[in-house]
């Protein structure tokens, strides 16, 4: 994953939980950060009235806790792009150690007026963008 | 506030933080579900299409920790409405104890296309219903 | 998963985010949620001073979105309980649709005066309570 | 408040609610992230094994909301210092407009063996770094 988008954050007060250490649930949310640096970088914004980006599928193994103060970083690449799905690869990394590895896949839908949502293929110029290295 | 609506919980591991207790910014949304619990039992539900409720102001006044697992009440009523805002009294109590009081004061707004809010007077059949006893 | 522990929640707006749906991260606090009530049904808390139960992978698949005030069921069941591990099989169902399916697993370990956690075989006594079906 | 310490951030996605907006529970985090960023650039933690921070009274009057990806200031200021308490005032701007304006209430507590926490004047290093302008 050399070519990935670096993202750098500190662990917040509130991410942590009574064990000391920061909520498994929060590293799905430092992913989507990344994520959405990632397509800033691109020029992009994942949120446009005309299309959404909902999650079908997102996994983390953790390696080693995150503490309140860290400061960590955040690498995220896409590493399979299909007609209909975007998948990246991710991995968190704090003082050179490996501290957490996940994946997530979206697709792309259609808002519509009646708020349901309809899935299409990813448009030519995003898929143009993040088209594995 | 002896006619205030009642809504029971309990404290889930992920609203603790690492000082073991629940962080304090949790109490804003268990305000809000007690007061959404409100307005379902009045036969309403806060998100519709045509009109929204941002929240104008809020404040708590914290006098015990609640920790995991701990079973809880939180109290709301009506305590001030006027043409254009409906303020609420909030008490959260522990094993008998008083563990904090807050007020939450939120305002009506039309949503439009263009995605922006106009504020508008509350709609008579929702004052109707929360007119304070 | 037939012998599953059940557990019935509804969505909180703060639940939600802007594309008018729960946030995906959201899931594996639900998870979590009945993990801890399949514990306290066996009677035991996952929270305490001499153990701790730190998350070493986590993965959900989407399959259908969860909207504001939808309730919902969260099924949850041991499906691997190796000496030093117990993996959960997660499905979530709203009105009779599979929503989400998830897994998870944990490890055993030990809290010490220094704060670091040293991993140790589960306890006997939780194991034999999670014994799968 | 023109001597208050400034800390930037861009709202992201989890940070907003069906609305379309940021929740308004999540100002109490940025107030409190604000907070700790002062205590680091004044050389301190926040987090020490010894002594406790709880919030004792918290604040907020929302003007204009907030949405993805807005980048905004939070300038936070100790207002009043006390022998037990310290307060701080908080200011959040977006665009070169006021967005919010917030207080919030901290006491000291020692943090004894068996988990309770007792109240203790301010040491006097902390007092000393917080004196108001």
């Amino acid at each position: 994953m050399s070519a990935s988008f670096p993202y750098h954050r500190r662990i917040q007060f509130a991410e942590t939980d009574m064990a000391g250490i920061v909520h498994f649930s929060r590293y799905f949310r430092f992913m989507e950060e990344a994520e959405h640096a990632l397509w800033r970088a691109a020029g992009l914004s994942i949120a446009e009235p005309t299309h959404g980006w909902p999650r079908v599928a997102a996994a983390f193994d953790y390696k080693r806790p995150l503490r309140f103060e860290d400061e960590f970083d955040i690498h995220i690449a896409v590493d399979l792009l299909t007609t209909r799905s975007i998948r990246y690869a991710c991995r968190i990394e704090c003082r050179g150690e490996v501290v957490a590895e996940g994946s997530m896949t979206i697709v792309c839908v259609e808002r519509t007026a009646d708020q349901t949502m309809r899935a299409v293929p990813i448009p030519a110029a995003v898929a143009a963008l993040f088209t594995p290295a």
